[in-house]
Parts: C-alpha cells; sequence; structure tokens
C-alpha cells in the first residue's frame, strides 16, 4: 500500500512552525509496512487543498491529511475534502454533543459556539475520535475504494489520533487486501550513546563505515548524545529483527561502555528503574541547571517512588542555607568548583534522607566565564553510601547546550553507579 | 513572485529526517517578498523527481529544490532536471576543477571519483558555488523565464548557499521585473497570549474572522497559550507594518488581558524584566512541575538578577522541612490544595528571602487523580508584599502537557501581579 501525506497550513509554508507531524507519520506507517510516497504542503486556501486532494487521490487512492480541523474560519480542510470528492458538508450531532459534553466537563464551562463548525464533515464519512482534543477527524472512502483520512495539526492530538484510530484501520485494510503475511517491512532500531562524541565512535567502529554487516548505520548527534540508527528493509519482518540483532550485538560490544538504551528511551527513566530496582531514592541539588535535572527525572511517571525532591541553589545564599555548604567552601573554592558540588550533593542528601544526592554548579553562559572557568565549564557530582565522586566537563554550544549536556551527563553518572543497564 | 519548493529524499519520506530546511527557506522568501505556495516531497526515484518538477513548472515556473545533490547512486535531482527539461546531462570541468582543488586543500587527498558525478548538470544551466560542502548546485531557466536551482539538503550547506547566492539572484529577477522599488514584503507579527482558549479568543474576535480589517489572522494553539499571528504580503514595507500596527491595537483592544508578548518572546523573560524592574526577587516552590518553572526562569541568560532559587518538593517530607508547610495542614487539606499551595508560596518566599514565592501542586498523572481531584487539577499560588492568590486550573492533555501548562501560568499569574505589558 502506497500513501500520500498532504499537510494543510499557510504556517508550514511561511516557515513559522516545522512540520515534525510528517516525520512522525512517516515512521509510524514504515513500521507496519505502508510506504508514504509523496508529501505536498498547501496553505489554508481550499482552491489549493482541493487541487492537491484531487491529485492524490488519483495517483494513490490513499492519503491522509494534517491540520485545517480547528475552530476558526482558516480551518477548512473538511469543506474541501467534500469539495473534492463532491460530496455536501453535513452537520454531525452525535460529534457535537460529545463535544459539548466533554468541553462542558473538562472546562466547566458551556463550549463556544465556534467549535460546532468542527463537526461539520463530509456527508457519508466515518468520524475518528479525538480523545486527546476537540476536533474529530474522518475517514471518507469512495465508491471506488479510495479513501482520506484527516487528522489534526497539533502533534499531541495527531500522535494520539493516529495510533488509537488511524494505525488500526489502516492495518485492517491491509489485511483485508491479504498483503500481512509477507508484508516487506522497513525496520529500524536506534541505540542510544551518551558521554561519548560522533567522531570517537565512528573509530571505534571505523571497519563498519555506512553499515553494520548488512544493515545500514546512521549516526544522528544532539545534546544528550549520539543516537546510533540501523535501518533494515525489503526484508520480512522477522529477518529484519534478526538482522537488526545481530547488528545491535557488534554495537554492544564495541562501545557498549556508553550506551543506555534504544528507541525513544529517556535516561531519566532509565535511572529511575535502576533506583527503583534498589529500592533508592534521589534528590538533587542544582546551581546552573536551575530545575532541569530535577524536571527531567519528574517528567516520567511514577518517578515520585525515587524522587524526594531538591533545592534550586540559584543564589550562594541557599546553597548555604538550604544545602549546608560553608560560606568559608564558597569563598575558598568558588561557586563553580569540585569542593561545592560535592558539598552540595552531600548536603541535598542528606537534609532530604535521600540514598543518593546530586549536585550540579557550572558557568552556562553567555557571561560569567573566565580563562580559568570558561563558559560550559560544569562540576557534576554524586553522593551516596558507596561514596562520593565529580567530574568537570568542558560542554560546547549555547546556554541551552550547556544545560541539557549538564543534566544528561548527571544522570549518566548515576546510571554508571548503578552499572546500568 | 510566487515560487514551489521541492525537497528529494527517501529519509524525508520515511520519516528519520524531520524537513527543517523547508521553514527555513519559506521564512528566508517571505523576507524578501517571495511567497512559497505549495511543497512536494519525494523520494531518490528520479520518475518521481521528474512528475513533481513538471507539475510545479507548469503551475509557478519557479522552483526550489534541497537534495539529491551528494555523491552516490541515490544522488538524482540534477539527472532529473535534465529529463524534465528535456536538455542533456553535461559533465562541467570548471566544477570538476574546482571541486578537485577543494577537496585537496581541505583532506591533503586526492577527491575520490564518487565525486565526479556531482560535476554532471543540466546543459545550459549556471552553477551556483557551494562554499559550505562539494556538491555545486545549479540555476536552470528555461526559454520561456521558467527557473529552477537547486540546493544541497545537508541545512547547514542550504542555509549558507540560500544567504549566499540564491537570494541575491531571486531579488535581482524581482529587481529585472520592475518590482524592487517598492518590494512588496511578506511581514508577519505574532501576539501571544496565554490563559485562554482558542475558541474563547475566537469568540472575542468574531466579527473578524480570517482578518483584522485587510490583514490576515492565524490561531496558533499550543501548551504555552494560543499565538495571534497577523501576515501582509503584497504591499511595500512601510505600508506593512502600518497595518500591523493597526491590527495588533484591535488585538489589544479586545483581548489586550491575555497579551504577553510578541514574536518568540518567552513569558519567563517577560516575567524576569517586570521583576527587574521592581528591583524584586523571586522564589519557586514546585511539586507536580518538579523543577520546570526553575528551569524556565533559569534557561533566560542573565535570569541571576532575579532569580534566589526555589524547592522541590516532591515528597511531602520536603515540603514540610524545607518550606514549613505543617503536617496538619496536609492531612487536612491534602497535598493538591489550595492551603498547601499557599504556604508553599509563603514557606519558599520566607526561607529564601525573595520578594515574591511561588507554589505549585496538582495532579500531573497519569495515575494518582480521583473523582474530586482528576488528572490535571493543580493549585497555584503566589505571594508578595501586596499579598497572596491562587487559581485551580484543571488542565487538559498528558502529563507533560500539565507541567507544561502549569509552569506557564504560574509564570502568567506572577506577569499579572505586575499588570505587565
Amino acid at each position: 500500500m502506497q500513501v500520500e501525506v498532504i499537510t494543510i497550513g499557510d504556517e508550514l509554508l511561511l516557515g513559522y512552525t516545522v512540520d515534525s507531524n510528517s516525520a512522525h507519520i512517516g515512521r509510524a506507517l514504515a513500521a507496519v509496512g505502508v510506504r508514504v510516497v509523496r508529501r505536498t504542503t498547501v496553505g489554508d486556501d481550499p482552491d489549493d487543498i482541493v487541487s492537491a486532494l484531487r491529485a492524490a487521490m488519483e495517483r494513490t487512492g490513499a492519503v491522509i491529511t494534517t491540520g485545517g480541523l480547528g475552530p476558526t474560519a482558516d480551518d477548512r480542510t473538511h469543506e474541501s475534502i467534500a469539495l473534492a470528492l463532491g460530496v455536501p458538508l453535513v452537520l454531525r450531532e452525535d460529534a457535537l454533543a460529545t463535544l459539548r459534553e466533554r468541553w462542558q466537563g473538562r472546562t466547566g464551562r458551556p463550549m463556544p459556539e465556534s467549535n460546532v463548525r468542527q463537526c461539520m464533515v463530509p456527508d457519508g464519512s466515518t468520524l475518528l475520535d479525538n480523545t486527546h482534543g476537540s476536533a474529530p477527524g474522518v475517514w471518507c472512502e469512495t465508491a471506488a475504494g479510495a479513501w482520506v483520512a484527516t487528522l489534526p495539526g497539533v502533534p499531541r492530538e495527531m500522535r494520539g489520533m493516529l495510533t488509537d484510530v488511524l494505525l488500526p484501520r489502516v492495518r485492517d485494510r491491509l489485511a483485508r487486501t491479504g498483503t500481512e503475511e509477507t508484508l516487506p517491512v522497513v525496520r529500524a532500531r536506534t541505540v542510544r550513546t551518551t558521554g561519548i562524541a560522533e567522531s570517537a565512535l565512528a573509530d571505534h567502529l571505523a571497519e563498519f563505515k555506512r553499515a553494520v554487516h548488512d544493515v545500514p548505520l546512521a549516526y544522528l548527534p544532539g545534546v544528550e548524545g549520539v543516537d546510533l540508527r540501523l535501518t533494515v528493509s525489503g526484508v520480512p519482518s522477522d529477518v529484519a529483527d534478526g538482522m537488526l540483532d545481530r547488528a545491535e550485538r557488534v554495537l554492544l560490544e564495541r562501545v557498549g561502555d556508553w550506551i543506555y538504551g534504544h528507541d525513544d528511551e529517556d535516561l531519566a527513566a532509565v535511572v529511575l528503574r535502576a533506583l527503583k530496582a534498589h529500592s533508592h531514592t534521589i534528590a538533587v541539588a542544582e546551581s546552573c541547571t536551575g530545575g532541569l535535572l530535577g524536571a527531567r527525572l519528574t517528567a516520567i511517571p511514577g518517578s515520585s517512588h525515587s524522587v524526594v525532591g531538591g533545592v534550586i541553589a540559584y543564589d550562594n545564599r541557599v546553597k548555604e542555607s538550604l544545602l549546608g555548604v560553608s560560606a568559608s567552601l564558597l569563598d575558598a573554592h568558588g561557586a563553580v568548583s569540585e569542593a561545592v558540588a560535592r558539598a552540595m550533593a552531600a548536603g541535598v542528601r542528606a537534609r532530604l534522607g535521600a540514598d543518593v544526592g546530586v549536585g550540579i554548579t557550572g558557568v552556562a553562559g553567555p557571561s560569567g566565564g573566565s580563562d580559568e572557568k570558561p563558559v560550559g565549564t560544569v562540576w557534576i557530582a554524586i553522593d551516596s553510601v558507596t561514596g562520593s565522586q565529580a567530574v568537570k566537563p568542558v560542554f560546547p554550544g549555547d546556554r541551552a547546550d550547556i544545560r541539557a549536556r549538564a543534566a544528561q551527563m548527571a544522570l549518566d553518572l548515576v546510571r554508571r553507579s548503578y552499572r546500568v543497564p
């Protein structure tokens, strides 16, 4: 099955919004053996939407749109589909009742009347429930069996509806066309590393160049580390999985020391699993990261099992009053120093009664650097029953990069102290 | 002038690469008065590239491509353009000599022969020098005056060539068509709101529908609020600015109460400016946001002027020990309550010696909700010399949304207490 994607919105063409939805849809469809063969972006003008729809319906007869389902006058996707397919636009009272009820339940107020138009859909279409937002999508099918499905443009809503509602429909359609058994898939696996540069990884993997045995390998560097992506295509799924397993074993042998997880796995979740397995708790003391490490940890559902809390010790007086770092230590070594990072980690651990304490203090910039402690200099310490340790990376990048890298390295120090995975 | 963009590459359709080039091109062209009216993404197959090229040449006759200029067998953009325009593909010896020389200079080694094909271009085209990488682009013009220009897919190279080589050509072409003196521009202004739903905004602005007077208006909702984007095109820049000013005044009159800034402005930066103007300091006490509010504030350079620090009071014991929230208050009202939020705000303000204290406690989910306090229920309090106040929003969305919305609303409460902007 070949699918086309049409993304709709003036803001996409003007470049105010980067279209991340398309990539997500491409990956999700590839994982079930469906290939996106063309993507078209048009503005909010119904003429443009209709012309793109007609051409795509003619080429592949399988179209997914994103955007233009909102309550305002420039949201015109459903009306354009009705035009393109030559069917009337009708008000779906059932959708409206659901929408009114949800709105009232969530906000305690009646639904504004402008939302009514979100329930105007092409006649004869099937509603696709949007449990993540207000606008329902539709699945419209022609007599000849061609179809177009609509998803909202807000990424969270789009992803939820794609997974919950649209992908099951697409799979069902594949099954009915009898191609499911031997479907050649595109399957990818990402192996996540941190604490090592892309070029150093490439040196460790020098003999493999662009592929590990037969599996193409891509390096994807980011502030949280370098992801290694393995991709297999054109073979049945069990063969693909076997090839990926073999390639991953090679990566584990060569660079396993820096690998912390797979795919979208978050290092914070890996650390929380290790803490939970040991029934340990953690507390954080943050200066230059200002709450970022705490936010990373508590972003993970269930983190309250292990996270006691922390102190954002931005001002030195807070380092003294809430963490017990002595004024003389601060005077003697400066706030960005090994001694202060260790004292912060030990202080937050003791005062909050946690098993592990983390201390971070550094120069995130853009100002505040010196020859001795340039912007990017960060001291990170952890303190636990097995002792205390500290590292002093000097991170590249801007303020946001330096803070993100510092939080990631702090998490990695904790991970390594538990020797996971 | 209207332009179409064609982005080329299997990795875009498969979703392994998010296409950020298109947004960059859209913004860069809009700034000189050229509008991108359609974007098409195709894979590496020459048939698909040719079909997309032909359709775009027919519609607008002004096309920019990205991608497919590399040295490997799947880089086929120039050969496809030759096919689409019906001209031969020729080896440009001058480009090859330049490429060999640069390669040798940069790497100290002779150029691999696989790079030769990067110098095969459609006959009659003008070379566009790529000083940021190896592949040259081309500008091909038909007898009828239609044109297609090629840029590489690597974002850094694409941006360099667009600025250095292609934009001057496009401006030159605009000038030759006699429009430069009063060059019509596309100018946009974003007015940022928070604390009000998209549909409620639309109700307040009901009489304007898609435009405020002559200025098209777009609603862009996100977790931090709804951005209102005003766009003017096709008029000289001073006229555009006047139109935007008039439209913005209307927005200020109608929905000014929810407006906090412009364009990319961060509410945290707005709050920090207000604090600095009053020589006030701030401290935060965070339960369900776990450091996110502190991270938002300290992400802004220079925040140390006003941010004292904070307490991540995830566990109730931390609310007691570091913030002085009494156990009896926690028992009587529960952690997610007005009384506890106010006590957290007052506690962090007093203990850290700040002028303003913020307290946040809520149910971020996915578990922990009840009939009385469903997931999304958050109490936010601020405490300052002018008194204390608290609000209880019930936010939609997942854990990440709820936390992000809570941090944003806490910032907005502080902003409102200073009546800014």
